[in-house]
């Protein structure tokens, strides 16, 4: 039997993975992310922890293939970290680093990019190898994978779809410091404002309140047959939809692969993405699927040890 | 010295070229595209002509690696073509059917796409594996190198840029049926339309006539200084930059390479472009060269030869 690790790097904390080679999670545990001293003891914590696991399960370091580690800053094609704010990182070669700290063959790449990786080995992209993953938190991520391989983009951003530009009328700034980027409409964030401009106005009947105005409260209300909630779904469908069938216009996926917070809304939520997505996309890339992502966290554990193969 | 062919097939002619497997084009030759019974003897054309070539040439068959072709209509990564109006073509093998035809290697790619990789190999994309090259023609067509291979899409629909939808107030439709692609601005006809919506309301001098609004009018007054022409210009960069800052924040390319018919007004052409990519793209992505494309008409045999390896 042959092992791999996977490692999802976050800013608080990070998710470790062992697995078979073929992909069977068997244990995964965090540890604390250690951001002091710019964070120059991320990797090494993360190699003293695989190494305790190796010890403990008594395995055979070289039946470990290696570490693969997702994260959360943009990483080009050769892995290179092009800086992560989150860690305190600056610019260098993590893969590099990784492999000498574990004694193990190591491969990095971006957080989104890897949990595309994961859904298409093991959750909602299974049976496809050209998709597109997009995550729906409080930003807008994404993650784009062409015949099975990471696109990567020239430097490390790739699939950095929540800054299309896709409104010249946005007065107000994205965090990227852009206007009009999808993730301003489209992200958890964009929902609740626009669920609070169109409460603002509402005269009739709703099961909304001021005091909640999230993703999970607007597609509840959705599901309850509630108008307002209706139609703040509608106008997040229909920008989403029109930022997919963009993207479908570039790289012509199989399938988008929706996750994040604001899925777990489920099925209804495609219900309000296709119409727009048919509306907006060239008929020659309307064959893209719609589906569910259905790996949640565990996305870039699975993703990174995908990595390896 | 080892040997490929390169074929570029158009609707009313196929263009040939004999290359050394170094890329350098020896001989390049045109034969007529046959459109009678639905295209059905293109293929035999061709690869008559290549029997030809190989026998005039004296050289043993054994010595030439391949023929590549680059066709009208969109082809998946199994070199399956998804019909050619243009040729009459419906959905077949092209690959299969042209290797059996001429008893040699055979690949088969979208000409646009094609066009990308001759320019990647040995045009104005020279040095760079992930780019977008731009063709500004009657329509605005595409092509993706991702790592030095062409993204097909999964319905030979990848780097359909012309597509992507730019104006939700667009009233006419565009040639595929949709409102507001970028085409409809970006392409030699769009620079036209938008010249002639200006030109209509201009009360000021102007170099440019009624008779003779074409995109080489328009840059030709443009470096004579003309106003209306700089404000035409501008309008069309604008929109074109914006379509690239889009198109960036997917795959995040080194390069955009652009050709095309209006890529003819040179370097004048990049300064319009330039800014209204900068004012869009998101950071990250912005490290994207804009260079023009120098193949011209030889970029798809180029690129078709380059399929071989």
């Amino acid at each position: 039997m042959k092992y791999v690790f996977g490692v999802d790097i976050g800013g608080t904390t990070v998710k470790m993975g062992f697995l078979t080679s073929e992909g069977e999670l068997l244990e995964k545990w965090e540890i604390p992310t250690d951001r002091s001293d710019n964070g120059a003891n991320i990797l090494s914590d993360v190699a003293a922890s695989i190494d305790s696991k190796i010890t403990e399960k008594g395995i055979d370091k070289a039946d470990v293939i290696g570490v693969g580690a997702g994260v959360p800053g943009p990483v080009d094609s050769n892995g290179i970290i092009h800086s992560a704010a989150n860690l305190g990182w600056g610019v260098f070669n993590a893969s590099e680093e990784f492999s000498r700290l574990t004694g193990l063959k190591a491969m990095v790449g971006n957080d989104a990019n890897v949990a595309a990786l994961g859904e298409m080995w093991k959750g909602g992209g299974v049976g496809y190898k050209d998709i597109v993953m997009v995550t729906l938190g409080t930003g807008v991520g994404g993650g784009i994978i062409i015949d099975g391989k990471i696109v990567n983009g020239s430097a490390g951003a790739g699939g950095e779809i929540g800054h299309i530009h896709i409104n010249d009328d946005e007065q107000a700034a994205c965090g990227c410091g852009g206007h009009g980027c999808l993730e301003q409409y489209a992200s958890a964030t964009g929902l609740s404002r626009t669920a609070k401009e169109l409460f603002a106005d509402w005269k009739e009947a709703t099961v909304l309140t001021a005091d909640d105005l999230s993703a999970k409260a607007v597609f509840d209300g959705v599901k309850a047959g509630d108008k307002l909630c209706k139609e703040i779904a509608a106008k997040f469908g229909d920008t989403l939809g029109k930022g997919l069938a963009i993207i479908a216009a570039v790289v012509n996926p199989e399938a988008f692969v929706i996750g994040g917070g604001v899925s777990k809304a489920g099925s209804i939520l495609l219900d309000y993405i296709t119409p727009s997505f048919e509306k907006y996309s060239f008929h020659g890339t309307r064959n893209a699927k719609m589906v569910l992502a259905t790996l949640g966290n565990d996305a870039g554990i699975y993703g990174a040890a995908k990595l390896l193969f």
